[in-house]
């Protein structure tokens, strides 16, 4: 992703010195029209500019700070630095603690920007990022960030760190979302479905997901092409169950999410395709969502058995919307503006595009309640019972619905089971009613 | 354990007559002294007491009502049954229904006395017993019962299926610990720790259980005996989780564990030794607790890991025991009797010994706090993730003591995380305080 990024900004006529831990990429850069240093620390002389497209937060601090090679050393007077990591919240925060206390550079000028969207839109200059920060920071980071997002830049507000609590609530969605791919799609097969038509039904349904429309095709053909690799979704959920703890907030599905990738990766399958969690699910057939995807257009499909996988996947995103959305206003987020940011991406769902706005407004006019969605889902799961087939999201999911019904709230219209995230000072959301 | 408790029986000089769908039993019933019948028909002809000792309540409906050979044909007047089947809580009554109304046998005593201790105990006449029904049912039963269980037997208030209830109580915990066992030794396992000195050192701690006890010895020797199959657990797990649906009551822990728990019977596991399951927790090296049992009495051990493992068994076993209790005094169960019956069964655990008579005195002694186990869980799940090891119990414990403390209650003792479970009527057992 650093080297589309880099690229794009030489194309628009920027000067742009690069580094890298990999050396051929750098000599493809110079090819590009790049320059390169062997090291941070040479990279960044005379730049007013220093972006940071690197994984994790650690290899931040690794290249700013390195006693040897950090780019601390040679930085010029009020530089301004774009950190692209996703890592926990209170990374960036950090960063600008060092600088402060350690390092005496208050000069420093600091943007938190996670970023996401792959090499391809990288190289475009249309990845999307969330930048926030202080207001003279974001203003001297403005005309880089311009390049390498075009209309897909959004500034959040509420100060550095922002950004990052944006894409972690993200995360909560896309890796709940990703595993319920995987949950529904290897029961359609235990049920003996047509899981290329449960495929294409479910897509048009109320249990549709971003994640479900993009990772379920991975599932239907024989690719041994590695989209996602499971180890970046891994490392993204482990950010937003720590991000849960520091925030003293509960995150069930996240949890269960983190719980059953651990066992894939325990399993084994860390570096291969993220679709491929599935066979967590299936481990005496692992293939068995491949083989029964039938290829014949005409095939009819069992309308009741269908009925219990859209079921269970509504009633999972109902859930997840309330727990991410809560989490969102937990951090101090504009729940809006993240809502407007979530429901054009990758956390995305039919559920959350119809429920979270009701649980912001405050307007609940959603005509199923708690109780309804509990007894569809008892459906679902009776069905699973009888099979052995473990739903651990859909599981989860249920037992938050008893609690809520169990907490007065079963008449009421399913979004009511956001209350359960609620504290004592009552509800996270403003409310028109 | 038909076998063992009719032989008791017949030692005991009363007279018996047999039936078995596995004939070689009813051979050697016969040599032991009793008499042998082809069907439940024939079995029951002239009997005032008969006994249906079986695995399910599917199987006393077929015994009882088959129109060709069910015993319903041929009961004399005022006869008492006594139903010996783990099943679920409404099916007495219903066997109850069944008679009066389809069978217009009023005059038929029904007593609900699901057993426990397996057949040994069955053949000493010291089974437990957890008999339930109207008065003159249980007073027509007695001789037979005392008889079964001696001094292990218990007479539960609340009618035909209170015993059957206590049963389902006792079979949360049963289930949580046994998976928990698994779950903790695994972990041990997974941080490099002498599993034997392991199992030595929690048995010693507040983070042991009858479970842990009972089912760890067979993960450390290598030894393929089937003391109890994991499709038995499975089975009356489903019976809790069935049975929550049915209260409509949150039961996380109980439903966490029969996800778990189907995922081994997926992975093949269903007729193994129910201790194998932590092969589930690790299945690229399911041997590893065995080859990590030092032999060597004199291993030292990392007394900071240890307390990993120790933390994460007490905070999960307080967690069980507020679920469990609390499901019992939500199905309307002395919740007195149903500590004493449970403490010294296999459902006990040290936690539960200490902190169930607090929950129920409503004198909360206990000195830790919910934040404090929080911060204590909190270490364990963040070294299990930097191992990638998944923690289903203890990811679930914790989200479930931070959502008490985003209710308000961190800084009240630990006990109060039983709060969780009060629906809006509130509290759910009597307090002194």
């Amino acid at each position: 992703m650093g080297f589309g990024m880099a690229t794009n900004l030489v194309k628009r006529s920027l000067v742009v010195t690069g580094f890298d831990v990999y050396p051929p990429t750098l000599t493809r850069f110079v090819a590009e029209g790049g320059s390169s240093a062997p090291t941070p620390r040479e990279t960044v002389q005379g730049a007013k500019h220093v972006v940071f497209m690197v994984a994790t937060a650690a290899q931040i601090l690794s290249a700013l700070f390195d006693e040897e090679t950090g780019a601390i050393h040679t930085l010029v007077p009020d530089a301004t630095l774009i950190l692209c990591s996703t890592g926990p919240p209170e990374y960036t925060p950090n960063v600008r603690k060092l600088l402060d206390e350690k390092y005496a550079r208050k000069d420093v000028k600091v943007v938190d920007a996670p970023v996401s969207g792959g090499t391809i839109r990288a190289a475009d200059g249309t990845l999307t990022i969330l930048a926030s920060g202080p207001e003279d920071a974001l203003a001297a980071a403005r005309p880089i960030l311009d390049v390498m997002a075009g209309s897909n830049l959004y500034i959040i507000p509420g100060g550095l760190g922002a950004g990052t609590k944006v894409k972690m609530v993200h995360q909560v969605l896309a890796g709940i979302h990703l595993l319920m791919a995987s949950e529904a799609m290897g029961f359609a097969a235990a049920l003996g479905l047509d899981t290329k038509k449960v495929f294409e039904l479910v897509k048009a349904s109320e249990g549709t997901s971003w994640m479900f429309e993009n990772r379920t095709p991975h599932m239907l053909v024989d690719d041994k092409r590695i989209y996602s690799a499971l180890n970046i979704i891994v490392k993204d959920i482990a950010i937003v169950t720590a991000g849960g703890r520091s925030a003293e907030f509960p995150l069930f599905l996240a949890s269960t999410t983190e719980q059953v990738l651990a066992s894939g990766v325990s399993a084994g399958y860390g570096l291969e395709d993220d679709a491929k969690l599935v066979k967590v699910y299936l481990p005496q057939n692992p293939s068995l969502v491949l083989t029964q995807a039938s290829s014949a257009a005409s095939s009819e499909i069992d309308a009741a058995k269908l009925k219990l996988i859209v079921q269970m996947m509504s009633a999972v995103h109902l859930v997840s919307t309330m727990e991410a959305m809560s989490l969102g206003a937990k951090v101090g987020l504009d729940a809006q503006q993240l809502f407007e940011i979530i429901s054009t991406a990758a956390g995305t769902s039919w559920m959350f595009k119809d429920r979270a706005p009701q649980l912001l407004s405050g307007n609940w006019t959603s005509k199923k309640t708690v109780d309804d969605v509990i007894a569809e889902l008892t459906e679902s799961i009776e069905a699973a019972n009888l099979l052995k087939y473990p739903l651990h999201l859909s599981g989860t999911a249920f037992q938050l619905l008893q609690l809520a019904s169990l907490k007065g709230l079963g008449k009421q219209p399913d979004v009511a089971v956001s209350k359960l995230w609620e504290g004592p000072e009552g509800r996270l959301f403003r409310s028109k009613a």
